[in-house]
């Protein structure tokens, strides 16, 4: 069988990183450039053509698409992206359309949570299940809902935000100005000023070895490292992340009658002791018919999630 | 145009409800069995042909279809419930298929919650969307889907049981076994109680006159007098209430991205100032691109919604 190439485009805020990606999910080229998003979009589209050229020299004949993943709300018809934070006056751009016509390739644009979501389906943990939640854990909360080997975009493309899903309604206000979301308990800044707050209680804990009692240096690797080494408040920190996660998911499982769930992003690092709790606090929480049914898994796409995710949208369409 | 007609079957604990319905949602003709239910799956499964043989006399070439809302988990391809809440011993049946070999006709059984938003979207206040979360408040709280004018129905049937979102994941204890979920505050008999407590503080209530002082009689229909009679605590109760399926439906919201709610059930009856409440605060809670979208509407299907949402399960398909 001849092997399919698609190019993958993960447009940050900062950096714009493109890869030639295989059909299986194996990057056989990578680049990066800079965004210039302070320049504005014009520039910005500029640099993501010079990227995109750079990796078609050679290979065009090969490439079977372009996949973008973008961060804002995405409409897939011209790959409109509308109002992506960390990307200033961008407005809605119709990215998909500038793409295509400039180098006649097909081109596929969708969120990059969404297009996460889609590459763990095409090449990754996702690649033998029929629905699963997809949960990323980063700076935000992300999220993405696979169901009967479809995305669930919602009406908008907006769908699958399990980070803004209410977990206290008298809880702590969110960023997105609602009150409680799972992103205020499980984002990584909350995560680590929470843990901070908690250390001064916990002076016993190894963190302050790690850190030579510098705790602006503090970061979930800090934590995970020092629950390895047999810290009993960082793996107490863990175990209580996982669940509380577990208490939003187990609303998704619930209101989807999706049992599968993929976790992703940095703070998945923290392996087995975290799935473990999510699957506990999943399981104590959903309605009983879905209780023997749930399964938590890790992402497989790690390192180049962002452009792999996004070249999947090719193999996906 | 010829007028088409279905037969819908509401089969409830006590009461099976049956009736000849028009396309357009009216009923022509309207009966009442008694489920037996302690008596076993086989002699309901009886009462329900009985009720049936007793519709199509002299009407069986008009019908074009049966069509049955079912409490429990249904599997489509038969039409198979499984284990119905307050029909002991129910285990599995194949009752669409039981019912169409035995006379003959195409049977669909469904979900009774989700039947009801199939009924809101052919016949009632969803037939002009395309997408909409149906919330039914009574004793419980119950849900359904409908997304691109189709039942979301997830992997096994269950999907949209919005009474078991957490809004506190340190709330009071639910009866499916997990904390704070949104039925704990709206169920009936949780809000009954609910007020039965504040009400000892709210001794000025216009509620202890309309009940001569018995607050064993305390309903949501008195409630509701009350605060049509400018009773402020029960103006108040309402409101509140109003707030709290606010917190839970913007969860759903934002992670299904619909923006359109229809609210049926008893307690919808608390009329404008409980869907003003609502809508209020879904608005304040949603991610920002979905706040000028919400609408909040009231359930169309009201006396015999049962029927109604089970006979438009014959004009769905």
């Amino acid at each position: 069988m001849k092997i399919k190439y698609a190019i993958g485009v993960d447009l940050g805020g900062t950096k714009v990183k493109l890869g030639i990606v295989t059909s299986e999910g194996r990057i056989v080229k990578k680049i990066s450039v800079p965004t210039l998003a302070n320049d504005g979009p014009e520039k910005s589209i500029g640099q993501i053509k010079k990227g995109i050229k750079s990796l078609l020299k050679g290979n065009k004949k090969l490439i079977q698409g372009i996949g973008i993943g973008s961060p804002g709300t995405v409409a897939l018809k011209k790959g409109t992206v509308e109002n992506p934070p960390n990307l200033p006056g961008w407005g809605k751009v119709h990215l998909g359309k500038i793409i295509s016509e400039e180098f006649k390739i097909k081109t596929h644009v969708e969120n990059d949570a969404n297009a996460a979501a889609i590459g763990e389906l095409i090449y990754g943990s996702g690649k033998d299940l029929t629905s699963f939640i997809m949960v990323t854990l980063g700076t935000g909360v992300g999220g993405g809902i696979i169901f009967n080997r479809k995305l669930f975009r919602g009406d908008h493309g907006g769908a699958g935000e399990i980070g803004h899903i209410t977990i206290d309604h008298n809880g702590k206000e969110c960023n997105c100005g609602s009150f409680g979301c799972l992103e205020t308990y499980l984002g990584n800044n909350y995560l680590v000023e929470e843990v901070r707050h908690q250390l001064e209680l916990n002076k016993d804990s190894i963190i302050y070895k790690l850190l030579d009692n510098n705790l602006d240096n503090l970061s979930p690797k800090v934590i995970h490292d020092a629950s390895l080494l047999g810290d009993k408040f960082s793996q107490n920190i863990i175990a209580n992340l996982g669940e509380t996660l577990g208490h939003g998911l187990a609303s998704v499982v619930n209101i989807f009658d999706i049992a599968n769930i993929i976790i992703g992003g940095g703070v998945a690092g923290f392996g087995r002791p975290l799935f473990n709790s999510v699957k506990e606090s999943v399981k104590s929480r959903v309605l009983t018919p879905l209780k023997p049914k749930i399964k938590v898994l890790k992402a497989s796409l790690k390192n180049n999630a962002g452009i792999k995710g996004a070249s999947s949208l090719v193999f996906y369409d």
